[in-house]
């Protein structure tokens, strides 16, 4: 087995060792550069780590990693459009740097690169590969066609914004593990367990992202703090608040994400305060615990050395123990 | 064997028989639309005529014909976007009828649904169209780029022209006819000349619509004629042409493909005039004439019966006769 770094090494050499340089230019100029802007690449370390675990070569997995890695790229670059957002990792988004249409162009490129990827698999494997994807990412599509139409409703219920984000987030993050599942030719209990672990993984992820775009350090979490607040996003925190408030609070809370302001400073100030008094805070809280405890309990029952769960589970709570 | 209206009933068949209520609608409901605007459906047709000329039953061709029919769909969502279209088979666009996220979004999602279509077969044949689909739904990217990228450049080569129309246009027109004979299992050789058929009379039918739409019937063309004249579209014929004609001539040529006017009349009726003067349309309608004779050789070398070599003629042969 290998360390974190070590898997984000590995990925970065092979990614290289891929580029050559392709016409025309206008179309794989911005798959570099968006690919190149790095991030922690935790989706296809997943992949490579999920692999080893199951008694593979992490190299044989370099290929579903990067096939992984590109179309999650792919995502942020159809969904930067889709936000009208201006910065990706502190850099110019590809639509901002070069205009909408190579943005699309270059998107589609990429979803048909992370396909050819998987050609390096035989047949079985790589037909096994290639319908976990499609039917991830298909789901990947769902989840933002959701997120979208959420932005217009008021009745949104927290199941289906759980959904939302299951789609959206966590399937990719699960179909990352059982790729490396794929991989190795494990059973498919284990597989199937590898992608459980994944999911609750990402769901408690991905409401720890929540949470801490509203509680989190602006030091150091990278984006804006109370981005959501501003954007009126109903995330679980908000949707719990509603739901636990009384009713003169939660008509408070509507009203407070029905608009637009200038200055949100006093906004998102009360609207802390009002996740914090409703309980909503709390919740959360207990949500992310209970997902990553949903996660580690599929550890349990994984035919795999108890020194490789360790391993898992180590890195589900380093993931979840940032305090950003 | 059967005639192209009964393939194109099949596929209308199975295409409905595909539907179904999913969710979120606003993501399925423009892909619906887009599908049922119909066309000629000429590529998937040809999937459906290959498979049968190798010897298998066409129903068995139905998922590869509606995956290459989806995503000659997908291609046209998006490039409506980039070319800001309003119109498409005489309807709204689907950014026109939504808005530009959900011809993203939609787009994105039939090019995945496209690659599922193929999972119906079993893991080798699976592998070969995918990896055949992969391919050339890059060089279709490729070949639209090459086209945005033309738009901006006055210095574009024949050479180059023809490897843009080739990658845009013909090669998924060879894709679907090798997809026929992929699953067909039929020999490598007799997949590589239906594909260079389906190459071949791709760039004759690409280049007989550039002539159409300088000195086609605006009663039956369809399309609006003299769109590529007003639009400043370096074709074949306006290539030839600047090539052709004396330096007096060639920079009048250039000059008028430099200007956007709000009167085109003068303008359509003038190059036209030089088109026909320098034997650019002539060179164009004998070009069209190789490309379709190449075609015609390739089925001397295909190891199928007369009779079927003899439908494939007749398609061409009718296909390219239109007058329109």
């Amino acid at each position: 087995m290998h360390t974190i770094s070590q898997y984000q090494e590995f990925l970065a050499d092979y990614l290289q060792s891929q580029y050559e340089t392709k016409e025309p230019r206008n179309l794989y100029e911005p798959i570099h550069y968006i690919l190149d802007l790095g991030g922690k690449r935790m989706r296809p370390v997943l992949t490579l780590m999920s692999a080893e675990i199951f008694g593979a070569d992490y190299k044989n997995a370099l290929p579903a990693a990067l096939a992984v890695e590109v179309f999650h790229n792919f995502s942020l670059v159809h969904d930067d459009i889709m936000d009208d957002a201006p910065l990706r990792r502190g850099n110019e988004t590809v639509h901002e740097k070069w205009n909408i249409n190579t943005g699309i162009l270059s998107g589609d490129a990429m979803l048909i690169l992370a396909y050819q990827y998987f050609e390096q698999y035989e047949p079985v494997i790589f037909r096994d590969l290639a319908k976990l994807f499609s039917k991830t990412a298909l789901e990947v599509c769902e989840g933002q066609q959701w997120d979208v139409d959420f932005e217009e409703r008021t009745d949104v219920t927290l199941e289906e914004y759980l959904k939302m984000i299951q789609y959206k987030t966590a399937v990719l993050v699960a179909a990352a593990m059982k790729m490396g599942a794929i991989i190795a030719e494990t059973s498919a209990e284990n597989a199937n367990l590898i992608y459980d672990f994944g999911l609750n993984l990402g769901l408690a992820f991905q409401l720890q992202d929540d949470y801490l775009d509203a509680f989190g350090n602006p030091e150091t979490f990278g984006k804006q703090v109370g981005g959501d607040i501003i954007e009126n996003k109903k995330t679980y925190l908000y949707l719990k608040a509603v739901a636990f408030s009384a009713e003169k609070e939660a008509q408070e809370l509507r009203d407070l994400f029905a608009v637009q302001l200038e200055d949100n400073t006093d906004k998102i100030e009360r609207v802390k305060e009002l996740f914090n008094a409703s309980g909503a805070s709390k919740a959360t809280q207990d949500a992310i615990q209970d997902y990553t405890f949903k996660a580690f309990q599929m550890l349990d029952q994984l035919n795999v050395s108890a020194d490789k769960k360790a391993m898992l589970k180590a890195f589900g709570e380093n993931l979840m123990g940032r305090k950003v």
